[in-house]
């Protein structure tokens, strides 16, 4: 069972939007066993879109096409949808009192034209009913295969998957087993994991599929299995892992499939019930936003600091100003110093810290750019380490921060 | 003058990556006047590729093709690439130096035969050096088109793009010229700004086009003019703005061209030497980030705190636990305090917070999900205000790091 996506929207050609929705579409759809054919991004354009829609129908059993749902006048997705599957728009009183809930509750203003426009769907299309926002989604059959259209919000959008339309396609098909085991290792490139496993991917049966997936510093191993057979998947695949994990166990550090490193962490601490705190130089924030991003946070998230300038440092942080003198703000000495400090101001069982230069310019170190210090401090004891991350800033921020994860973890699990 | 983008790589289309890179380039491009006529995302797969090269020849003038460059045997591309311009692959000595310069700096493994074939490259085409990585870019022309590959990594992608593929462009055609302006506002929705802009909208000369960008509270209006004529554009676009402003004069915050709203505000306080503290609640450090991303940051941006956990409002930001108890963490007094006091810990010229509850759940407060507190303390005073921004963790978030950039670029403006 294959699917195309369809983004249709300016914003996008013109670089102003990422499209982060078709991959999020893709996931979801690649969890129950639908691959994706292509992702094309097309004009707001009738004949562009018309086109698109012609070739997907060609190619695939189900067409999701997100944006050009918008209430300004630039958005002719509806109209070229109605002529597509030679239909009328009509209004759907549902969906009109949907955009007057929203309307008398977050935005404060009476509806206008437009807003009751969007309202409108084409007649035969089954209305998917949005939560978030106004535009619906709109289900559509033609020739056996299924076309749908979704807002281009990114929470609007992803509401729609996950609770109408992920739904409705099981009702609607029957999907292979599939499943996926993602290991998450640390320290070695793509190509150097490549070299030592190429024998076990060689011998791999040919419904697992292995994937490198390098990112910043981390290297994901995805396997990947699609049979029918729901008991020979999941044989193999426990069969396949116990092979892989001994080959990469000095760089494993843990599965990642339904969830992110960070999620991880948040999650085994939560269950010990451990709290964690952070001293952010050169990470700017970008450590602990990523901690505050998952609901639940607060469980294990007591707080955290980003001294950023080296007076913040001493006066917030209680760092001595001799010390830093003696050993520049990116040392091994300031960084056990902010994870000791902030372990013990926050009341936390962990003290995470970054100091670092990210570049481009030297600022308040001598350093080299790229050179970040990260430690880990507990009740007894403090452990850190110094990288040369790269030369690029946005790189090194990343970089840091991921390592910095791969250490919390590692620290954690030891216990 | 058309482009194409054609991003390859299973990795997005299974969901696992972002494609971050198409919109970059589309905005490096619109830049300089080449419109993108369409982006596709196509599979690891030779006859993919091939046909999508095809189709692209036949709508563009340029075709920029990223990804399906790493290591690792699944990649293709290059092969590809040689079938569809009739090409061999040979070793390039400079490719080669630069592979074994990167690992000895940066990896510190000796290259393999993997990491060597990086520097096999189409014996026609020109190479362009990639500082950042071992794969290079490589520019082909075929029928009066030019193609460039480029790594799928970002950072390496976006310094090829700007290093070597704009100036070569240039070099190659003549392009119109093209301006645009951002007009960034706040507090009115899409719908809303349409309704009042009509006429100005109808009445704009036919090389000028306005699009909306709405964007989680705020609504960016681009005016894009396009023509050989520099001139012309210079003087209708002046006169188009002059329009616009008093139209939207009490939604409009600032032109946002090539800054972000977080860059027009560190900006402006480096300009007048003034610099910021941050204490941030349910925001979880996203504020500071977005400050901490741009580099310069450390000229205005001292520190900040993310005081998740209520004790750490008391033990860190030193809040009173009575005034806490009496008016809930979320609440105008707990804004209010927190601003000041984080301005004071980190003696800063503007203090700025957020308390809210960002959901799913109540956590410690009972506020609605979605209230959100935000204040700003100076020297002289405090302003706080209230919002509800949704039912929607990450559109809270979002929302309320928006708000207060907004918040703040007003405050900044006043003096």
């Amino acid at each position: 069972m294959t699917a195309e996506i369809i983004t249709i929207g300016d914003e996008i050609l013109i670089g102003q939007t990422i499209d982060t929705n078709s991959a999020f579409i893709a996931k979801e759809f690649n969890k129950i066993g639908i691959s994706i054919f292509q992702i094309t991004t097309v004009q707001d354009d009738k004949e562009h879109i018309l086109k698109a829609l012609k070739e997907a129908e060609d190619n695939a059993d189900i067409v999701i096409i997100t944006g050009g749902l918008g209430p300004t006048k630039d958005d002719i997705t509806k109209r070229t949808l109605c002529e597509y599957f030679n239909d009328v728009l009509v209004e759907d009183k549902a969906v009109l009192q949907n955009v007057e809930y929203l309307f008398s509750k977050y935005i404060k203003t009476p509806i206008s034209d437009i807003n009751r426009h969007q309202a409108l769907v084409p007649s035969k299309c089954k209305v998917l009913m949005n939560r978030y926002g106004t535009a619906p989604g709109m289900w559509m059959e033609k020739n056996g295969r299924v076309f749908v259209s979704l807002p281009g919000v990114p929470y609007e959008m992803k509401a729609l998957i996950e609770n109408e339309v992920i739904p409705l396609l099981r009702k609607t098909y029957s999907f292979p087993y599939i499943k996926h085991k993602t290991l998450l290792t640390y320290g070695l490139g793509e190509s150097a994991i490549a070299g030592r496993i190429e024998d076990f991917e060689d011998s791999l049966p040919d419904f697992i599929k292995l994937a490198y997936l390098p990112s910043l510093g981390r290297v994901k191993l995805r396997l990947s299995a699609k049979s029918m057979d729901e008991k020979l998947v999941e044989y193999e695949m426990e069969k396949q892992v116990d092979k892989l994990i001994p080959l990469v166990e000095d760089i494993f550090v843990g599965f990642e499939d339904d969830m992110s490193i960070e999620q991880i962490i948040g999650s085994r601490l939560t269950d010990v019930g451990e709290t964690l705190s952070i001293a952010e130089s050169c990470t700017g924030g970008r450590i602990a936003q990523a901690f505050t991003a998952n609901s639940g946070a607060s469980q294990y998230f007591k707080g955290s600091l980003v001294t950023y300038a080296t007076e913040a440092k001493i006066n917030v942080l209680k760092l001595s100003e001799e010390e830093i003198e003696q050993n520049s703000v990116v040392s091994r000495q300031v960084a056990e110093a902010m994870a000791n400090n902030v372990r013990k101001l926050f009341n936390t069982d962990y003290g995470l810290s970054t100091t670092g230069n990210a570049g481009p310019t030297k600022g308040d170190s001598h350093a080299e750019v790229g050179t970040v210090w990260i430690a880990i401090a507990t009740k007894d004891k403090v452990i850190s380490k110094v990288f040369n991350f790269s030369n690029h800033r946005e790189k090194v921020i990343m970089k840091a921060t991921n390592k910095a994860f791969e250490m919390l973890l590692k620290e954690i699990s030891k216990k």
